[in-house]
């Protein structure tokens, strides 16, 4: 049976030897949707990797305004196919419309790729540092090989492999992508595959510079990530996953940056609790149970002192749980991973409060709340932090502020931690405490406000300490900040003025920040004072 | 019998059930030297681990004034120190006295401490990015865990695991160093960890802060590498020991910055040769042949064309090498891996044209030119690349710039690649096409110089694509831009400005260069203007 065609260097091609194929499906019905696409085998694999290598030199050579403007038509024509793109993408995924996919996650998607588009306009990410006196030079520079993204389940827009942040940071410090798309929606990958070529070629890009597969089996994806032509892999996605990824890429040298999991602990402070509680437990409700939980940077555990106010927060977090209808997930997978998540919650001690079952028909689960005391969580910290990924929170109950700083230390590295406290200042020494047991497990540390926004600055940081990424020191959303990941460090030693790139010469080609003998300014090199 | 003491937590104590002991070696002669030191076993690595782990948090709290002024008393003290500390390095490897040690290896050491000391005061490591309207505040900060350096046998001071440019980096960005000091320098070692824990306690650092273990065996190395207490590692050594610790590292999902081989190829273009052959030929031996040869950045092959001046260039180069004394290497473990580097070579193809075998007494070999075609070159590129540490270069003779370019292209990863190019402009389209094969294949590109030179500078790249290092955008020498290698990235979201850290909070701390909002600058955030 024809199954739909792979984007390889330039071309919407069958798959040459494919080992299988699969569809979407309506996750509201469990149904299959929309057409076959295959999975691919070794030759489909091959070819991509091998047009990609070919492109990369001619790509990492492009002028930045080609760059930019391939980005800025890319993220117009996702504007102008909008309806298209969020009727896709509604119908693999069942995110809703509105407000979700059409307002919120494509406009952030069309502004990530604009914001890129700025910071290769700009420079800003080239980071330049010049030493006159030594005469280095020294900046950040493309990869010079091809970077295999693997885009997650759960933003078919803003993380897609061919469309989302890893891509925009890869092709903007311009490396060639090799877009693995998340099979539960190929149909909304390959419309933005389409748009993606178009804008490619107007631009003049190298036809590999962008090329789609749908799906590989594991032992696919191992030989891929690990063969020395890739320069790097970008992957969000579960953790076993991602850590067969990295163990491959990892023996052959190639850095793996890996968003893998996280629960991103709440602490809700005793003074917070008793000025707000009420507001609280539907601010956080209604954290949890968007998007049917399934976020990265849901609130998954939530350290709630064992008082008057506490027990009053549980109570009413448990009517909001208790009265809500199941969430959709986005497939199969999603829902026996999350039951299988509550599962070994529950063997390790944790109360239900509210919810988990699944539902029917399709991939539904219950908002659900557990409950644990904390000297519990404390003696099992690992079975406690599982992550059970969908509208599901485990709540920790803590006698008083040690124990939630016991807590605190005990958290494997995270994407985020989070401090709610009272507006009078009686929570400031509770604050100290926590957040600096929390400071060094988490990315992200967050006051008064849920951890599923996720702003696009150069001020974010989407990573975290291993294992919630595989590297402590990057993230993975921003611009500029993300494109770091996809760059080599290059020095320019004692090499002619007229042979440098253009933003290390001595006369700045127009507003580029750089840092000369110390100090970030915008000058030219004064070649008098320097050579006089 | 009673072996040297460990540096551990603060106090030198005795090896507890260590699994043997081992002693430095005259190089000149191979004769042992000075005392016995232990080789640790499960119990001293197991109680620096545990007390590095502890002391980390208090570490990253430290006031950055007390971390810089440990950094410049130990500077001082070392400074206070030379003689006694050069006539043990002396001893210990052989390199001279003057200038290496004394003028040139130790000043580096103790600048590069004062840098680090500068860096720490000035914030630049920290890098904070501010965003005003979304109240994001990122910086880099301390790991919180402590870093395993190990040191290379190659200098006793300037990459020493307790003194060197890791080593400076890790504990300027608050970081708990456990050394593992190179075993062929252990006196040296032993005496600057002695300076460095006087230092410590007159700044009031925790005990466990700086910590020295001589030597452990491979097991107990991979078991310690792979340990999760661990923050990130630092290694500058052998290709196959790097790549054994790394492995452990990744595994564990630990950051591990291994610097393991390079070969460093010079491409003397055809104008330059005509130019000045004679003057490169005297440049290239004695760049070739400093300190033995035993540098990461020796130029170990060098692109000669095929004509009149090339064959004057292998004449003079030869007559060098030819008439040149043995250089002392600093082990009987360094002088195998040459021979074995050499046989190689030559069993691939190469050919002898000086030098070639080891020399008496102790640990010597003759400086050594090889020579092969290009052609053949291209054929074995693999084998033709392997490192020969020590006086050793080979020369790859090319019929033109095209075969220049294809000899750049075959290049796996390297520290530096260096071109040589006429001062009259007639190399200038040989210098586009050899550095456009060769500039993403090393970290360094220079011109007009060898590349043994490596200036601690902010600008340096002492790194490179893998296998040259483990990771190809970070650099192992020059302040503040090494120490990014132990950090962590951290986000601050909506957090109550008195509880932020002193460089992202409203008021500049002084003279902090802040990228705030896209512009880098050393302002105050106006909170008028922001909150009005």
């Amino acid at each position: 049976m024809a199954t739909q065609p792979l984007l390889i260097n330039g071309e919407w091609r069958a798959a040459r030897q494919p080992v299988g194929e699969f569809r979407a499906e309506d996750p509201t019905t469990g149904e299959p949707i929309g057409p076959a696409f295959p999975i691919c085998g070794e030759a489909d694999v091959e070819a991509a990797l091998a047009a990609a290598t070919a492109a990369a030199a001619a790509l990492a050579d492009t002028p930045p305004e080609r760059i930019a403007a391939f980005l800025e038509a890319y993220a117009a024509a996702i504007e102008a196919d909008a309806e298209t793109l969020v009727a896709l993408a509604n119908a693999e995924t069942a995110l809703p419309k509105q407000p979700r996919l059409s307002a919120v996650e494509l406009p952030r998607t069309t502004n990530q790729l604009r914001l890129a588009a700025k910071a290769v306009r700009s420079y800003a990410w080239t980071q330049p540092v010049i030493d006159t006196a030594a005469n280095l030079r020294a900046h950040r520079a493309p990869l010079s090989k091809p970077v295999l993204v693997f885009g997650p389940n759960n933003f078919p827009f803003a993380f897609n492999a061919i469309a989302g942040s890893d891509f925009a940071s890869a092709i903007a410090a311009r490396n060639p992508v090799i877009a693995k798309a998340h099979p539960s929606h190929p149909a909304t990958s390959e419309r933005l595959a389409q748009l993606a070529l178009t804008a490619l070629q107007q631009a003049g890009l190298p036809p590999a510079s962008v090329q789609m597969l749908y799906h590989f089996d594991h032992a696919i994806g191992a030989r891929l990530a690990g063969d020395a032509r890739l320069g790097a892999i970008g992957f969000t996605g579960s953790r076993a996953g991602g850590l067969a990824l990295k163990a491959a890429a990892d023996a052959a040298g190639i850095p793996a940056y890996m968003e893998l999991s996280s629960v991103n602990p709440v602490f809700l402070l005793p003074g917070a609790l008793a000025e707000r509680g009420a507001a609280l437990a539907q601010e956080f409700f209604a954290s949890c149970t968007m998007g049917s939980g399934q976020f990265c940077t849901n609130p998954g555990v939530v350290i709630v002192p064992r008082d008057a106010a506490g027990d009053a927060f549980v109570e009413a977090a448990t009517a909001h749980f208790a009265g809500a209808a199941p969430g959709v997930l986005f497939s199969r997978g999603v829902l026996d991973h999350l039951q299988h998540g509550v599962a070994t919650l529950r063997s390790a001690g944790a109360a239900l409060l509210a919810g988990g079952d699944a539902g029917a028909p399709g991939y539904r689960h219950a908002p659900t709340l557990l409950s644990v005391d904390a000297s519990q969580f404390l003696s099992q910290p690992n079975a406690l932090q599982t992550e059970a990924f969908g509208p599901v929170s485990l709540l920790v109950r803590a006698d008083d502020v040690a124990q939630m700083v016991a807590v605190a230390a005990a958290f494997e590295g995270n994407l985020t931690g989070t401090l709610y406290t009272a507006a009078d200042g009686s929570d400031d020494d509770a604050w100290s405490k926590v957040a600096s047991a929390l400071r060094s497990r988490v990315g992200r540390l967050i006051g008064n406000r849920m951890p599923t926004g996720v702003a696009v600055s150069p001020a974010m940081n989407h990573g975290g300490p291993y294992p919630s990424t595989s590297h402590p020191g990057f993230t993975a959303v921003g611009m500029p900040a993300a494109m770091q990941r996809f760059t080599a460090l290059h020095c320019y030693d004692n090499v002619p003025e007229h042979q440098l790139p253009a933003e290390l010469r001595d006369r700045n080609p127009g507003g580029v920040a750089r840092c000369i003998d110390g100090v970030w300014c915008i000058d030219d090199i004064d070649l008098g004072a320097q050579r006089g």
